[in-house]
């Protein structure tokens, strides 16, 4: 093994310190002076790394590594070190320092790579302050909007643009952090599963194939609410138990799917007295697939399902879409550059596709994208039993060494 | 036709204008000023319809018409005045003004019966204000203990006890407002159907052949959360899931059924994210059957199947029965004395039963129970809404009116 597992597992204790709370687990939100404390031990480490650190205007921390020929792209790996509240301590930093270790290792090996290498430490990933994630890679991509800066609020009012003068940084410089595009060569970014696919498969490190679109649907069923004493079943106008019907066929037909899931996260219903006839069910459709067809291919069919028992049952029916995001596939390229990795690392190669999207899938638009994902002990994340084994952590950030180095040639 | 329906209709629509709030509808809780000045105004139609009127301890209104022989057991008629938070005109008046229509009318037109008979306004029949109904004929039926007096409050912390003794009445006395059983011959109480099977089947008013049993059951399902997007169909263990075949199963297993009803008026989810697939789902049941070994029998099949659910998808299971009710079957003496008062007034005889909980429910437990539906426009109470025909209200007041003085010879 080249990496140094060893300085690996000690940097995530040293950062697991920094925002922890009396249950083990972590809170750094973006802009705080706990992420401030976060960020300044990330760049201790870097420079350790013998990389050149600087920050971008949206707070990106980045350290390069030079590559051998001038104005060569750049190969670029990273994630980040922000969390939700109380969240675990493998969820980022994985990433973040399993590619300083990456680039401390070529360093220590003189290995001098065509292209330059840059870790980036993308801000505010999780969006659990201002409920609106991804600012980092958003701002790298050029796709995130000033208005937003001065709209999105954290719950005690404060916009990302104070928050972020009071972190030092310029809001109305933000759009400056957008990257050119034609200057990067690949993403690459480490990541726990958040799953128990490994797991399950009994496997450390797995290569990401692509990261799920993911389609958020409400659905609004409105009956006829009633007295539960005096209203006979055959006069009933009941939208849940119309509600139970959908949910029951979105999760048989879900089960019959390759790779596609579909979740009801969220049901209410009203007036919700115990002895009172619905009159109104509200409930969510979470649907993710790798397969931007057969996604919507679903929504079809659970679409066609819900009209029809609507209909039958005389309930009025509105499905209002919340959020669409498309699937990101990873570069061809690239997954054959880990699977080759893989081979030289003799670590047995697992194909999966990621069902949460990470600041990899906002880089999928603007660059070349991989993902290596690493096992997830009983598939936890955002709470503190979230865990990942050294050796686990070290396997893959072997496999992002190999590969990086690849990429970099 | 015997009644004045002119006059009860008058009566109506003077006491729909104490608690009217601006929406039509109407706000008479238990033991406050509003109460008071409605049983004021109900004093002063006993008075005009001839009758001793008294109230006794926990605030029942009572009128007598005596009988001719001393020391008869005594046929009480009733219902109440008082109404949930914006409640409807109908509901309990509808039972009180016309139990008043009759007696007058029997006094007008010098109806002297054997045994006496009595009016009776029973207290807080909703429990709008301390959740807990019937306060009035619990008393007296003698099932009230004291103790709910002083631990039941309202949601300013007022115990019924304080709230009594607001009103002027003595909650240590409270006791004494039980009624003697051998004493009471019967209890006939009109109310309005608060269903549609009387607007369906096109008759303004019915017979109620019983008053159904009710069993409210809390099941509460304990599966694992996990991420929407990163836990695979296959590996799921999601109690929403399961709750949807349940309820389905639940909902299709009383289509079948001749008189039961079984509904889920409650669910909630926890976490409750939309991209988080739920760890655990409580939902309510409410079986109601004029039969409780059928009663019975649903539930059992009910948790057979929710236990081999439960076993399938590893899912924990706990059902908690919340409040068992008995069905109160009326008397067919009664009933039978109805059929004949519907055969001379030329009404045609419907026979429903009650989903609902009454006063009369309470009184069975002491003596003979018959009840008298009457239609209800769009099967709608406990709202603004509520309402009866003037013709609907007048063909049932006359039936009560037969009943009575049939029951009284």
């Amino acid at each position: 093994m080249n990496i140094n597992s060893e300085r690996l597992w000690n940097r995530i204790h040293k950062l697991s310190e920094i925002g922890k709370d009396e249950n083990g687990g972590v809170t750094r939100l973006s802009f705080t002076e706990t992420e401030r404390k976060a960020k300044d031990l990330v760049v201790t480490f870097m420079k350790d790394a013998g990389l050149a650190v600087r920050e971008d205007e949206i707070g990106n921390l980045i350290g390069r590594k030079e590559g051998a020929i001038f104005n060569s792209q750049v190969v670029m790996t990273g994630s980040h070190i922000d969390s939700v509240i109380s969240g675990g301590n493998f969820d980022g930093p994985a990433g973040v320092l399993s590619a300083i270790e990456a680039l401390q290792t070529m360093n220590e090996k003189g290995i001098v790579t065509e292209s330059p290498l840059e870790v980036i430490v993308f801000t505010d990933e999780e969006g659990a302050r201002f409920s609106t994630g991804m600012l980092g890679s958003l701002s790298a991509a050029g796709k995130l909007s000033k208005e937003e800066l001065y709209s999105a609020k954290d719950k005690n009012g404060v916009t990302i643009a104070e928050a972020m003068k009071q972190a030092g940084l310029d809001p109305e410089l933000a759009p400056n952090a957008k990257r050119n595009p034609e200057e990067i060569k690949a993403y690459v970014e480490l990541h726990i599963e958040q799953g128990k696919v490994l797991e399950n498969a009994d496997a450390s490190v797995g290569i990401v194939t692509g990261i799920v679109g993911v389609d958020w649907y409400r659905v609004t069923l409105k009956g006829e609410a009633g007295h539960a004493g005096t209203t006979p079943m055959g006069l009933r106008k009941d939208p849940l138990a119309a509600a139970a019907r959908i949910i029951s066929y979105g999760e048989e037909m879900a089960r019959n799917e390759k790779s596609a899931v579909v979740t009801v996260g969220q049901i209410e219903v009203k007036p919700g007295g115990i002895n009172i006839i619905p009159g109104e069910v509200a409930f969510s459709f979470d649907i993710r697939d790798i397969n931007k067809e057969n996604m919507n291919d679903i929504f079809e069919k659970l679409k066609a399902y819900i009209e029809t028992t609507c209909e039958e049952r005389g309930i009025e029916l509105e499905i209002e879409q919340l959020h669409s995001l498309d699937p990101s596939p990873c570069s061809e390229r690239i997954m054959k550059k880990m699977e080759e990795s893989f081979t030289e690392t003799e670590v047995q190669s697992i194909k999966l596709i990621s069902g949460a999207g990470h600041d990899a899938m906002v880089m999928a638009s603007i660059t070349d994208m991989g993902m290596i994902f690493i096992r997830s002990k009983d598939g936890i994340s955002h709470n503190p039993k979230e865990w990942s084994d050294q050796k686990d952590l070290a396997m893959g950030a072997e496999v992002l060494f190999t590969t990086l180095v690849k990429l970099a040639s």
